[in-house]
């Protein structure tokens, strides 16, 4: 069995003074030194980041890490868009699986507010398929019609999916490391202005800087000594096309529905049993596909269950959805995110949560994306 | 134990009429086919290739190699500069060692010729420091550093380099796929313009396409029913600095050395076991520093040792070196090359190396570097 260990992230935000690699370097000392771990009894590292090599020619991340580090070890960079740091994650377990008695960080990074809005939105749309590009389609022209599609088919409005958004910043308003720490109504959501008809600014994900690392162990000296210790029962990856125009379906991610439903047969637990999720809401749609995508909502019924609001974190439901703020609040440095929600499950299994802390939690979830669902990683967790 | 069962590779060289994932599916074509699978028996992918972002916006290739198998199976893309083919063996290696009973893909890939040699070059040159990048120190700058300390320090000259390339011009003359098919004389070498002083054009790998993939697999049923069965003994990968300045020693590649002294311990064979290996010559002095930092040669023994041409198949020294043609006259498409290197060894352990195949293997070594040393991979195999 794997467990975590130890987690840091930077703040989240518009960090004009720091590098990609001074907030990994940040990152990387704050697990370490919560853990009271040495660079020297890692045992190999995996790096989530997407954007380094298309915004700054920085590709060959591993070595600059080992650098960083000072030390030798096996170091791999994953990428998957903005599932990036959830695939890293993945590999880093998969790594523990098949060598004992092992430590290995988990560091996911991105630094975007460097560049042009046009420099950025061109390489996030490095995602998306050649023809989607050329097309013109971004990110939110591409969640847009997921949107459009599932608002006409289950007679939904603009309002349904507000509601994603007021949740999830009055959670950024409970976490200090959040990119956005306000309050916003279902009235500032649809008075905000459209990005992509029906998305509007206050519907969609903002373009952060950040890193978050985690510490991942099958070491038995470790596992005795720690007091914050979270196991690992699953971590599932799936794919699906890069084009939407190939899928079957517009109302779900199919790479959710099959990461998701392994996620739950490995861990051997009920839906019912998740207390907390972070689910990737880069757009407040993907949201309502992902809880309904995860089997935690009907398909179709997501446009109603998210108005009762009952999955944030005041309001006492059964499950508590995106206490970090999610991608909308917290922010989104894209290869930091997977890495990110994985740590949130962690603060509150933890008891770590501070004022956006749920009680009597014992298994959580967290769920990343990569693009338009061309990838998605489950992870589940328990203490 | 995991096994290679299959090896496919694409013509490598200027294939102007074939976009990036065209190879890709050229190449998982040819390895299916080969081994008589069908996507559908595929359990997970391991993708290599460095440049497809920065030259042609191209990120998330997990979700198109999805696209292209019409799989949703797990995709991963490893990127550590010009060991990303040798880190996706690493990886799909330790999925196997993790997961019993499984059919792993590994496929590498680039496409480097549809652009302006300044537009690769500078890719390329992201595999460096952001300061190397800065002082304008491009990949021939930065070995010919190592060239001419090496030189110097052990008081060979550019003659010596030579041989390197005449060797591995006269296997690339064996071999169908490699990009350049003609042999060239220790004259050609010399009279050859400088690239970066002491190395020149013919010192230098050059800039190629091409894609090539491999099956590993730990399936009983499958294992008893191959002909080709290749046992994976070792994979270890090592990593060091980026920035050459931030190293003790430039003479050797201490990623190589560490990664080459791991794989023979865990394989358990000495380094005399070894009838053919594949090293990486990205430059001239690379494949010499490689043959001394594994243990064959001794350090600074390198220039008079290569000038014996004794690596060479036609003059059946104990150790033939870079059948395929190395780097220098296979060619050099990034992503592809680590696993070209495996599958040439593989193709000299089962016999099918045709026109260049040594005779009694029974164990193979391939190496791969990326950048200047930040990153090596080396994996030891056997019938």
């Amino acid at each position: 069995m794997n467990f975590i260990i130890g987690y840091h992230t930077t703040q989240f935000g518009e960090l004009w003074e720091k590098s990609l690699f001074d907030l990994v370097e940040e990152a990387i000392n704050g697990v370490l030194k919560q853990t009271s771990l040495s660079s020297r009894q890692i045992d190999a590292v995996f790096f989530g980041n997407m954007l380094a090599g298309v915004l700054e020619n920085n590709l060959h991340s591993p070595s600059k890490v080992s650098e960083i580090l000072k030390v030798n070890i096996p170091i791999f960079r994953a990428e998957a868009a903005c599932a990036s740091g959830g695939a890293a994650f993945n590999l880093a377990k998969t790594y523990l699986d098949s060598n004992s008695n092992k430590n290995v960080l988990v560091v996911g990074a991105e630094k975007m507010t460097d560049y042009s809005p046009e420099e950025t939105i061109t390489g996030l749309s490095a995602a998306s398929s050649g023809e989607e590009q050329e097309a013109g389609l971004t990110f939110p022209g591409l969640y847009a019609m997921m949107a459009n599609f599932y608002l006409e088919k289950y007679h939904f409005t603009e309002e349904n999916l507000a509601y994603v958004s007021v949740k999830n910043h009055y959670h950024g308003s409970l976490n200090d490391k959040a990119h956005f720490r306000k309050k916003i109504s279902v009235e500032d959501v649809l008075k905000s202005p459209y990005v992509a008809y029906p998305l509007k600014v206050l519907d969609s994900s903002p373009i952060s800087d950040g890193a978050s690392a985690l510490i991942l162990t099958n070491r038995h000296d470790l596992i005795k000594k720690q007091r914050n210790l979270v196991s690992v029962l699953a971590s599932e990856v799936a794919t699906d096309t890069i084009s939407l125009k190939e899928r079957k379906k517009f109302d779900e991610i199919l790479a959710t529905k099959i990461a998701g439903d392994a996620a739950f047969k490995k861990a051997k637990i009920n839906r019912r049993d998740i207390k907390v999720a972070e689910v990737h809401d880069c757009f407040s749609i993907a949201e309502i596909l992902a809880m309904e995508d995860l089997g935690f909502w009907e398909k179709g019924e997501g446009g109603n269950r998210i108005k009762e609001l009952l999955t944030m974190c005041e309001n006492g439901g059964n499950l508590i959805v995106n206490t970090s703020g999610g991608l909308k609040a917290a922010g989104h440095p894209v290869g930091a995110t997977g890495i990110k929600q994985i740590g949130e499950i962690f603060l509150q299994l933890t008891g770590q949560a501070e004022k956006r802390q749920v009680n009597n939690v014992r298994y959580g979830l967290a769920h990343n994306v990569g693009g338009s669902g061309g990838t998605a990683v489950v992870t589940i967790l328990s203490i």
